[in-house]
């Protein structure tokens, strides 16, 4: 019998919680070696996974948690006023050492906030770093950093972002010399403001594959395998992304009931239509890791459904086992200092991460 | 014979030029009041002219002009090594009142700089602000602004950039009470950045329908009508969709033609993809217009066919015709003084330009 990977996995966070957890990680456990540690309710997830699983054995255990923290609650309170979240229970699995990484689809503010708390960042590292996952159209992956974590960013903290987005890609993504990119508005060096010009002359020092300046549709057409920039215009870049995608979805869709031809037309491309969507879902490509953590917590849509939970369990393993954060605290270790290390105050952190989109 | 209002056109603008310039010349003045300068190559633009209206008599005029400038120049540079391009002969004639607008498909950088040099910002105006026209799921148009001209704005640019759209939704969308949105983070006052919580506290006081914070996803959904930012963060939203809708397309395309079967699918709903397209398509919506500007010039997008110039003219005709810049004159007339103004050199004017995108 193979060694299983410890999962811990957030079963009250998606929109639509327990049941997407509850069947990705059966999912999981049938395809993949893995054992999951489903944090929640205990009596409403023994039940629940009895219905689901029918008896059937099957690696996932059961660790209680009578709290959780929902998407539209604030950071800051739901911390305060919610010390046995699910959140918090499943982090601390990691702390101690009793699951290799953390899984959850709920609040990003309140999971980087905990995993901060409970884990801490890296040495050497100033601002941990929530990362998206892109599709392109070459069929490769963009991982776009930071997507919401940190606004009001230093050239030093995007330099960070760089190194930590390029070994992510090389070490989860296996993309052997990532191309590194810094998203300004125009491709040449003077281009962009401030921040994005003091930061082009410290990536340009850095040893990587850095390709300079790139710009807003370069995150889709696959000429940047990272693309790196402050969380105030990646969290925009990404949201103006799942607005517009949305948009297309319900025109299309409009268009292709508006007549009985079309709706034929429709039917007869119904696989190419599931390709298509398949191409562009991000359940296919796993939650956004938070880079910079000392250990691993990876936080999927609030809308992830059960593919998207299993994906999820799938890239958190993955990350786990490739070691990233072991690389990344070796690569920091050699660094500039860091800044003077935050406040610990739950009051601090929280004020900081209220700030933060859900 | 009604009277007609004179419109200036880059002939040489967008990235095909003559040819979309001259076809959405020649469509423009069958269907609207309007006349056209043809700003470019005399020779060139008369013998083109000649092919296209097979002795048609229409009310296009030819404006010499032997110089045009490129996509890829350098605003700065190209403003000061030819003084005689087709933008600055054309902003000209709106200058000596022989055309109430100006319209071009070529470099922004140089429109907004040139626009800036030769007509000059409206008084009040700080930064004179390029704005996009969205698509939205209701079928409503969503204003967003800046989009590109001006980075590392101040609270003021982005409270006049409000103004400004919020009376251009009324005046020439004609839609009553504007919603106009901060484009942020998070939905809540305080999050965003420290740029979006210093101007949510001057848009705020305006005595318009401010709806607080919106994120990029609101861009599309119809929730707002403007929608207003720094110029970095627009322009990234901008070239993401850019970069967005090329990848659906490509891979919807690529899908469709996968299966002999998704062909005939395809084939049949023809015309509800030609209605999806037209929905989402930036050609119906006619350019961007440069707002803060004494006088009217309107920015198509480099790609531009004849239908996006013919919508570009009908847009500048409507804007002049709508009187925005004077309800704007008024409006800023009453409010605080203005930044000093900046330096008159063509210099420093194009080194700002320079930062652009083309």
């Amino acid at each position: 019998m193979p060694t299983l990977t410890d999962i811990a996995l957030d079963a009250m966070g998606s929109d639509k919680a327990p049941d997407p957890e509850i069947k990705g990680a059966i999912h999981a456990c049938r395809q993949l070696p893995v054992r999951v540690h489903l944090v929640g309710p205990e009596d409403r997830l023994r039940a629940a996974l009895h219905d689901a699983t029918r008896g059937e054995r099957l690696p996932i255990v059961i660790v209680p948690a009578t709290e959780w923290i929902s998407m539209d609650e604030k950071a800051a309170t739901a911390i305060r006023k919610k010390p046995g979240s699910t959140m918090r229970v499943g982090l601390r699995l990691v702390k101690e050492k009793k699951a290799v990484g953390f899984l959850t689809a709920g609040n990003t503010g309140a999971a980087m906030a905990l995993a901060k708390m409970v884990l801490g960042p890296l040495p050497g590292v100033d601002r941990p770093s929530l990362s998206a996952l892109l599709p392109t159209a070459t069929g490769s992956r963009c991982v776009l950093l930071d997507v919401g974590a940190n606004v009001d960013c230093k050239p030093h903290n995007l330099e960070q972002f760089a190194v930590m987005g390029e070994m992510y890609a090389r070490s989860v993504l296996k993309i052997p010399r990532p191309r590194v990119g810094l998203l300004s508005i125009g491709e040449e060096e003077g281009k962009g403001n401030d921040l994005t010009r003091e930061s082009f002359a410290l990536l340009k020092q850095l040893s990587f594959n850095f390709i300079g300046n790139v710009e807003g549709r370069d995150i889709y057409n696959g000429r940047a395998d990272v693309v790196v920039c402050d969380g105030f215009v990646g969290n925009v870049a990404l949201k103006t992304s799942e607005g517009l995608a949305r948009l297309v979805r319900d025109l299309l869709r409009q268009s292709l009931n508006s007549t009985v031809t079309a709706q034929v037309g429709a039917l007869l491309s119904r696989k190419a239509f599931d390709d298509f969507k398949k191409r562009l879902d991000y359940s296919e490509y796993g939650g956004a890791p938070l880079l910079g953590i000392r250990g691993v917590c990876i936080v999927n849509h609030g809308s992830s459904n059960d593919r998207a939970i299993y994906n999820g369990i799938r890239v958190t393993a993955e990350f786990a086992l490739a070691g990233v954060n072991q690389q990344l605290e070796r690569e920091f270790a050699g660094r500039r200092p860091a800044d003077p290390p935050p406040e610990s105050s739950i009051f601090a952190v929280g004020a900081l991460y209220d700030r933060l989109p859900a």
